[in-house]
């Protein structure tokens, strides 16, 4: 294992994918590996693309990171499949992107599937843009389908998130924009040339209007169990992004200079008003606070017998103890560590 | 609150509506509450309605809401956005689905929009689906609008569940499919007028006819850290409920009687096979691990300042700590409870 976190530091690719399977699998010596990687992080610029099914992501994605590559940067993928549990979908995507990245030692490709447990795949996903930060890559799209909870959250590890739409999605889209809209820094009309798109980019920029300050604000500190949001703490309002609109044919690589461009102003603005060290706190708080949920879950399940849970499920199924009683008289059982 | 619970068990909507603003308020008293509640449950059907966006889930709910009410079944919707930090979509919906249902005192609707917490959708919908049911509803649909982790962890309440499709949803889709088959008891086609909908009818029994059935026992007991799958504790396999796949055009009414039918064959199922039981503990021991890890999580919160948590975060942002050192140090403070 100490070779392998050596070599991914070197830049092995082979040596990064062993390491990523090993902690994806979460074998034994993992976590030390991620430890071991740790200081080496904080460098990439971490790219969250997310949609609706069929609005084009992975295309997107496949020519921004031509694009990049053709300014010399070394390029991430990650592509997470919350809906998933084969790698079906994610192995259908990588099919399409090898097609055009293949061969490219400047660009490194991982898909990542559910593993079926609630958090499991952010954690995860998490690791796995750490491996790559640690690895060297300027930069790392983490493409995830869906616009659900468990997508925002994995999107939110991210520093720049781009939101892809499409024309003529169907009579549920301005539901998920409201939604999805709180997390955008960039909205793209892919496919732009569909019957539609003027309609598309139109809504878009009405829901922009519109504005939510105030919930923006909430959502961004939604995990702030922890701690005060960001702004409060400095005293200081942070500078606005005014998330900006663009239309692309991804498929055609058309539209690709203006996201570029879009992307890059927002890397700017992250920089200059120094949003990037809050944002980076935000993300450590997060991850800490989930971290510790998950300790402690496994810390309580080692030491209560598993017949003592089939007990209370017994007696909660014949209503003998309702569900919150019985999560108290669990964790008033003795025997229990801390 | 002893009125409120009085009433609503009284069959009383304006107490019950009262007491789901508590209750999704977390205001003092819920807990409390829903404990009185508990014992009248589990007698309700629930249903989950997932799918893409632009699959007409909605239309679809009614539809079916009007065909259980010829039934005199008495019916509740609760109508999940886990997009939408605001109500904003959930209240379209509404107004869409009042146009039909308005006046009907045997229909109840209530929207939900996310609280911003990881897992607190899920746990908000449980309680609310527990509330209605022992408001003796005999019917209960949950719809969500996604298809994600987070909506498939609500749906994952129901003891049927069904998933919409539409013609044409982009080339996306098939991976979609791939993780929403696993949980669909039932499949429906809407839209079933529009061009491609063969096409979509032949995809998805294709990947019923593939079949995984390991996979689908895998994903059945996801959450099976307590304890073994149902079928295994029983010494016997569970009968094989293949989903049928119904065509429906649900803004014409048209395919609802087929969809009714394979519902209630689905019910059928779940009594004859002896399923219903096994579903509802497994319903309860994930409902019990979620708990356990929230109750958890507050406990440790509580004994913790915040300024340690402060301290562990700034570690961690300047790579002093990794991440998981930081987990076991926290853990290892003194003055925890247990």
């Amino acid at each position: 294992m100490d070779d392998l976190v050596r070599e991914t530091l070197r830049g092995n690719r082979r040596a990064l994918s062993r390491l990523l399977t090993y902690v994806e699998n979460q074998r034994e010596g993992a976590a030390q590996a991620l430890a071991e990687l740790f200081p080496q992080t904080g460098r990439a610029w971490v790219i969250g693309v997310t949609g609706s099914p069929g609005t084009g992501k992975s295309s997107l994605v496949n020519a921004l990171a031509k694009a990049f590559r053709a300014q010399s940067k070394t390029v991430g993928i990650i592509a997470v499949d919350p809906t998933s549990p084969f790698s079906g979908g994610a192995i259908m995507g990588d099919r399409i992107r090898m097609r055009d990245l293949a061969g490219d030692k400047g660009v490194f490709i991982r898909s990542m599937a559910t593993r079926g447990s609630l958090g499991g795949l952010a954690r995860a996903t998490r690791d796995v843009i750490r491996a790559l930060d640690a690895a060297g890559f300027d930069v790392i799209f983490v493409e995830t389908v869906g616009a659900g909870q468990s997508e925002v959250d994995i999107v939110r590890t991210a520093q720049t998130t781009v939101v892809v739409e499409a024309p003529g999605m169907g009579d549920d889209v301005q539901a998920i924009k409201a939604g999805i809209l709180e997390i955008a820094d960039v909205l793209v009309v892919n496919k732009a040339d569909r019957p539609g798109a003027d309609n598309t980019v139109r809504a878009l920029r009405t829901m922009l209007e519109m504005g939510h300050p105030a919930a923006r604000a909430q959502l961004t500190s939604h995990h702030g169990q922890l701690m005060p949001p960001a702004a409060s703490v400095n005293g200081s309002e942070e500078t606005l992004w005014i998330p900006p609109v663009v239309r692309t044919i991804a498929l055609e690589d058309q539209g690709i200079g203006d996201l570029m461009a879009a992307l890059e102003s927002h890397r700017q603005h992250l920089v200059e008003a120094q949003v990037l060290t809050n944002l980076e706190r935000q993300h450590i708080e997060i991850e800490l606070y989930d971290r510790l949920q998950a300790a402690l879950m496994a810390r309580l399940l080692k030491t209560i017998p598993s017949n003592t849970f089939t007990d209370f499920i017994h007696r909660i199924q014949t209503r003998e103890l309702d569900p919150q009683t019985a999560v108290e008289a669990i964790l008033a059982l003795p025997n229990q560590p801390m």
